[in-house]
C-alpha cells in the first residue's frame, strides 16, 4: 500500500536537522546546532500577568472560535510598528495572523504553487521554506548569497530561462548564513523584479535583532506592490505561542484567507489575546533591547573564539544580527566528517548540505549563538577548533 | 496576473457560511446558524488556575519551540481515555497533536491526495472537510446518510467504479445532520471496506456529547488497521486553544509528521501545557457531564418547539447527541427562500446546499442548538415556524 500516499509527501525526506538534534541531546554536548532563542530571556512573569488579565477581562471571548484573519488588536500593533520602524502604511486588512511564520510559508505554497512551478530561493537557504515549498512540488531555482546579498547575475540567469512566481528571501541576518543584503543589493533586486510577474517574499524573523550597523530598507518600501512580508513573535517574545503574520496585497490576502480557513480555521485565540495584553504593557521595546544586548555579546564571544581557536584557512561570516553564523572550510573538506569528529569532542552544529537543494555534502556549517552563554560558547568553539585542526591535518 | 495563483486555490469558493454568519450578526437575530459551543460553559476559572500552574511550574519550557508530535502528557491522556471509553490500546506514539481537527484534515489531504484522487464523503457532509480536501483537488464521491447511517448500496456503487483512497465519516451526531450510524451500519461498512486499499477516517468531535441512547463501537474497534481517528478538545474544553489530534497507524503517522513540520512546526506549546494541567485536575468528566446536561435540555427545547410550531410536512432528525439537527422541507421547496423570509423574522440558520457537492439549492437546513438557551430556542423556532408557514402556503 505504499502508493496510497500523495506524490508530494513521498518526495519529502525526513528532516535531517531532527536527526542531528537527537545526537545533540547528550547533556555533555555543547550544541550550536539548534535554532532556538535563549529561554532565559522569555518574559515569563510579564506573560503570566498578561494571561491573568485576559482571564479576568476577556474571559470566554478569548476562548471561543474566532475569525480567521486574527485578532484586530494584534494586527493593529503590527501595522503601527511598521509605521514606526519603516514609515510604512500597512492597513490592518492586509495583515493575516498565522500559526508561526512556518504556516505563512505553507499558505503561500498553497495559494501560489502548482506542481513544477518555478520559485527562486537563496543558496544556502532556510530549511523550513524548502520543506514548506517542497510539499507543493515547486521547482527550486537556488541563487547564491554572499556578503553583498543575493547574486544579481545568478538572478538574471534564472529569469533568462524561467518565469518564477515567487522569490523567497531573508534579507536580514539570513538563516543559515547570517548575511544581510546591502542597500545596493536590495535596490538591484527591486530593479530587476519590478516589471516581472513575480512576488517577492521578505521573511524577516530576526529584523528586530540587530547588534551593529544601520537598518536597511524593507523590500516593501522598494517594491510595494510586489512584496509579501512574513513576520514572527517567536524570536522577540516566545516561540511556543506559535504566532506570526503575513502582510499581503488585497488580491493575495483573499486567497491566503481561504487557505488559512482550510488549514486550521484560525490561530490560537487565547495566545493572541495574551500577546496583545503583553504588548499593551509597553515593555516590548526594552525587552527586545535586552535580547539584543545578550545575543550581541554571545555573537562577540563566538567570533572571538573562532579567531582564537579555528585554523586560519577557515572562513566565517560576521552577522550584524540574528542568531546564526556560517563557516566555510577549504573546498572539498567534508562538514559531515567534521561533524563526526566534533561529536566525539562533545560539540554539535548543523552541516551545510541540508540548506542546499540536492546536495549530500558540503564544506560549510551553521553555528547558532543565541542559545548558549558566552562561557560555554568559548569552550564549544575551542572544541570545534580542535576538531577542525584534526580534520584539516588529515 | 490572475493566473499566478495555484489551480487548487482558484477552485475553492469563498465560504458561504461566513457570508451567512455576517447576516446573523444583527443582535436581534436569533442565530441557529453557527457551530459554536456555548461559551457560558467554558471552564474559565479552572483554566486560569491551570495557566498559573504552568507559569509557576514549567515556566520557559512551556514557551520554547517544541516537538512536532505534541506534548507527551497530553498524548498519554488521550491514549488513556481511549482505553477507558472503548477499551482500545492506542500507543502514545500513534497520537499526533494538531492545531484543531481542521488541521488534521489538512494534514490527511497533504499526505494522501493527489489531484483527482477519489475520496468518499457523506452527503450531506461536514463543510470543513470538504474545504480541506478541495484544496488537494480530490474527486468527491458523496454517499447519502440517513437515520441508519451511510447508505451501503451507495458505497457499493462507488467501489464499483472507483478506488477511493480515503473515506471520511462522522459516525456520531454528524455535522450537519445530527444522525449517528447504527451498530449494524458500522459493521456493514467495516465488512465492505476491510479488504480494500482504503483508510477510513472517523472524525469524532462530538463523541463525548451523548444525551441519550447507548455509545456505539468505534471503527477503530471494527477496522483497527484501516481506521484513522480525529479528535478535538474544542467541544469539551474550549475551541480557542485550537487543540485536536490524529490517531494513525505507524506508516501513516510518519507521513503526517512530515506534513505537520512543513505546516506549522508544532502546535502551540503553552496551550497544550495549560490543557494538560487542566485535565490533571480531574474535573474533565464532571465538566463534560455539565455540558451534556445543558445541551441535552437545549436539544429537547428545539425538538419540542419544532413539534409545536413547524408545519407537519416538515421533517427533522432527533440527534442523540452533538450540536445540530437537520430539517427537510417538502421536495422542491427552497431553503434559500426560507432563509430570506427567516432573516426578516429575525432568525437565522444554514441552508443545506453548502453541505453537498455542487448543489446551489436544497430543501434542507441545519439548526444549531448548542449556542442558544432554551427560552431563546423556543422563540427562534416559533419565528422559523412562521417563516415556514409563509413559505409553504405560497
Amino acid at each position: 500500500m505504499n502508493t496510497i500516499f500523495s506524490d508530494r509527501i513521498s518526495d519529502v525526506p525526513k528532516s535531517f536537522i531532527r536527526e542531528i538534534l537527537k545526537v545533540a541531546v547528550d547533556e555533555e554536548v555543547i550544541s550550536f546546532a539548534g535554532g532556538l532563542p535563549n529561554r532565559d530571556l522569555f518574559p515569563v512573569q510579564e506573560l503570566k500577568r498578561a494571561a491573568e488579565n485576559v482571564f479576568d477581562k476577556e474571559g470566554t471571548s478569548a476562548m471561543q472560535y474566532s475569525n480567521s484573519e486574527g485578532s484586530p488588536k494584534l494586527r493593529k500593533f503590527i501595522s503601527d510598528r511598521y509605521k514606526l520602524k519603516f514609515d510604512l502604511e500597512i492597513p490592518v486588512e492586509n495583515i493575516l495572523i498565522t500559526s508561526g511564520s512556518q504556516q505563512g510559508l505553507d499558505l503561500l505554497g498553497k495559494a501560489f504553487l502548482n506542481e513544477g512551478d518555478d520559485i527562486i530561493i537563496e543558496e544556502p537557504g532556510y530549511l523550513g521554506a524548502i520543506q514548506a515549498f517542497s510539499i507543493y512540488r515547486a521547482k527550486f531555482n537556488p541563487v547564491k548569497v554572499d556578503k553583498e546579498g543575493i547574486d544579481l547575475d545568478g538572478l538574471v540567469r534564472v529569469f533568462n530561462v524561467s518565469q518564477p512566481k515567487l522569490m523567497y528571501t531573508v534579507p536580514n541576518f539570513q538563516n543559515p548564513s547570517g548575511i544581510s543584503y546591502s542597500e545596493r543589493n536590495r535596490k538591484g533586486v527591486s530593479e530587476m523584479v519590478k516589471d516581472k510577474d513575480i512576488y517577492l517574499i521578505e521573511d524577516d524573523p530576526y529584523g528586530d535583532l540587530r547588534y551593529e550597523g544601520e537598518p536597511k530598507s524593507s523590500f516593501k518600501q522598494l517594491l510595494p506592490s510586489k512584496t509579501i512580508m512574513l513576520g514572527s513573535f517567536s524570536k522577540t517574545v516566545v516561540p511556543g505561542f506559535r504566532i506570526g503574520w503575513i502582510v499581503a496585497p488585497n488580491e493575495i490576502f483573499e486567497k491566503l484567507l481561504i487557505a488559512k480557513q482550510a488549514s486550521d480555521l484560525h490561530t490560537n485565540q487565547f495566545a493572541q489575546s495574551v500577546l496583545v495584553e503583553y504588548l499593551a504593557m509597553g515593555d516590548f521595546d526594552s525587552h527586545v533591547s535586552k535580547i539584543k544586548e545578550v545575543y550581541g555579546r554571545q555573537r562577540e564571544a563566538m567570533i572571538k573564539g573562532i579567531e582564537k581557536y579555528f585554523p586560519k584557512n577557515v572562513e566565517f561570516t560576521q552577522p550584524e544580527g540574528g542568531m546564526f553564523l556560517w563557516v566555510s572550510m577549504p573546498e572539498n573538506v567534508s562538514s559531515m566528517k567534521l561533524f563526526n569528529i566534533a561529536i566525539e569532542k562533545k560539540v554539535a552544529f548543523v552541516p551545510g548540505h541540508p540548506f542546499y537543494i540536492g546536495k549530500s555534502e558540503t564544506n560549510t556549517l551553521r553555528l547558532n549563538f543565541s542559545n548558549v552563554d558566552e562561557e560555554t560558547i568559548e569552550l564549544g568553539i575551542k572544541r570545534l577548533g580542535q576538531a577542525l585542526t584534526v580534520l584539516l591535518k588529515k
